[in-house]
């Protein structure tokens, strides 16, 4: 067995909640497999502020250092949303986190459960079939260019900056990924307006001709976000920058069923980070409904890519698609329409997934 | 009845082929109502490059000045989506005209029409009553901040601003449309990380308290783009700013069924402009295979919107409905799974809906 150090943040709202699931999946697979792995707590995002006055406290930082892997829960607080005048805000424990450990490849497999083909908005015959695996760039553009106040505080900026060697690294990672796929690579931008998205258009151009088993296609981010809905079939890796890669990800959560079944992995210099992309959801927060499968999948991710435990990992996948194969269902998955669901709470469900593992 | 100048600028791709449509029906409700519409027609875009040089010729933008209103088509040519390093690029004839003529806002309403209820790739079950009139800035953001390359051509970026004034302007006008509604509004921004968003959260904050018979809300883009697909009835007015406006609106046309239904109205300062959101298509383009009702809807907004004509908009709102009853479709609306549907080309189709004004 392998012997790994995890630290666990479970950030805010139902990032708490969840993510005590993802972390008993890793207690219940290192059992099984005789592996070693210890577990350190980290706090980030509002937590963090209510208790130190910094969404990323050189603490956290240092443990996540000092760790082999990362899993994440959630940031976010509706006091922040609702005042944006407020100059420490959760977000920026997250971005700084990205940022320090060199997270910049963000990988976010977009694949649906058999059982969950019903669950969607999107029609089954859409759907079936669709298998998405979206790069998304997570240091650069607008979300880390320089942003200004004017002076009489009537206008406001953020700069949106694209380096060549940013574009091209994780270029490079996605059309590695391609090769080992269906060898499509779709890239984003909308080089029709924007100067730093034809950059990113050349960048790619030019890596792509290392890669001629590789069919790449470029496409409008507009145009893009209605492909998604109309034809996801047609995407395999799916190459964009840090906005347009935000916002698709979320989009695409509806051809999974939901949100509550999206985990991500962040990648880059060195550590990589685990995250459900689902937010931290102040609405249901406490209710004990959020769903942890997410949680548990990004443990699954890092598994898989942070220990290179392959078999572990696809184990947890299993487990997952066998609790839902019995039928139980969190709210955000379950369907009205399909008889035989059984709707249970995050603890329940984290605990059939548990029994399952087994 | 009324006597108005209305410019016709087909642009590029299937813009000439559908816009002709729109001004054949412009044509008939004249016949019908007994206005006076005099017809001029102007370059844009590529065409316009091919022709001048420039992809806004000043004779264009004369005709704009000089008229009551414009029929727009389309934009953009594969040759400069292929070679980002091009320096002239018909885009740039959209943007200016916009920006010259003052067209802040645009309006692009998404509704079903019923018989559509199956063409989408959205269940029926969640469309149904969908009903979404999107308010988009458009002179303003990333579009139109300043845009730079670095010295060594190694990093390439934009500046996303927003101006208070900017953002109160629309902000406005997507309030008294509310009022007209269901009065309830969703403005769309990323203030947990945007600066150029959290002052556009303030201003909309601020102009809310004018109006607090409508109820506002405040949605993240990311959460905007994974909602509109989820639960598309909860949305009403919807508020964005000039790129996020460009992704939803795209996204949201798999509301109503395709892209190719899809009518916008640009106003602002004077004179309206009207277009479909639909692109130039180059892939199909000469083809004959267009759909022509977004350019028909795209009349019937600049009837209602420019001219205050609103029986004739009706009317022809109403010979598109009826059109659609008949079985008509083009391509992009045809359904493989409902029978009876006769499929056409641009002209048959554009005919038909003449055949149902008369
Ligand atoms: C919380 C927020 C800063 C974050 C982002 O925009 O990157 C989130 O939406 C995500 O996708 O991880
Ligand atoms: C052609 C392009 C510049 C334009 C835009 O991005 O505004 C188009 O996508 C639109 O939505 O009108």
């Amino acid at each position: 067995g392998v012997t790994k150090k995890i630290l666990v943040i479970p950030g805010d709202g139902i990032g708490q909640e969840v993510t005590a699931w993802g972390k008993k999946v890793l207690e219940a697979i290192a059992a099984n497999y005789k592996h070693t792995f210890s577990f350190d707590e980290g706090i980030m995002g509002h937590v963090a502020i209510e208790a130190t006055g910094n969404p990323l406290p050189d603490e956290t930082l240092d443990k996540a250092r000092a760790s082999d892997a990362i899993l994440f829960g959630a940031i976010g607080h509706a006091k922040y949303d609702n005042d944006p005048t407020l100059k420490v805000r959760p977000e920026q424990g997250l971005l700084k986190i990205r940022k320090e450990l060199g997270l910049y490849a963000n990988l976010r497999p977009i694949k649906l459960f058999d059982d969950l083909l019903h669950a969607s908005s999107i029609k089954p015959e859409i759907l079936q079939g669709a298998d998405i695996l979206f790069f998304r760039e997570l240091t650069g553009d607008v979300y880390f260019g320089e942003k200004k106040r004017s002076d009489d505080r009537s206008s406001a900026s953020d700069l949106m900056i694209y380096h060549k060697y940013e574009v091209e690294r994780i270029a490079r990672k996605a059309y590695e990924a391609a090769r080992t796929r269906r060898k499509k690579l779709c890239s984003v931008d909308k080089a029709n307006v924007l100067e730093a998205s034809r950059l990113w258009r050349e960048v790619v151009q030019e890596v792509a001709k290392d890669y001629p088993d590789v069919e790449t296609e470029h496409m409008f981010i507009d145009n893009a976000a209605m492909q998604l809905i109309k034809d996801p079939k047609r995407f395999d890796v799916v190459l964009t920058g840090n906005l347009f890669g935000d916002i698709l990800t979320d989009e695409a959560s509806q051809i999974a069923g939901s949100m509550g079944m999206l985990a991500s992995a962040s990648v880059g210099d060195a550590i990589g980070f685990y995250e459900p992309i689902h937010g931290s959801a102040h609405d249901i927060t406490g209710k004990g409904i959020a769903n942890p499968l997410a949680s548990i999948l990004s443990a699954a991710l890092l598994l898989d890519i942070s220990f290179g435990l392959k078999e572990e990992s696809q184990r947890v996948i299993r487990a997952v698609d066998a609790t839902l194969r019995q039928g139980f269902r969190t709210m955000d998955i379950a369907n009205k329409h399909t008889p035989n669901e059984l709707l249970l709470g995050t603890d329940a469900m984290g605990a059939k997934v548990l029994e399952n593992l087994n």
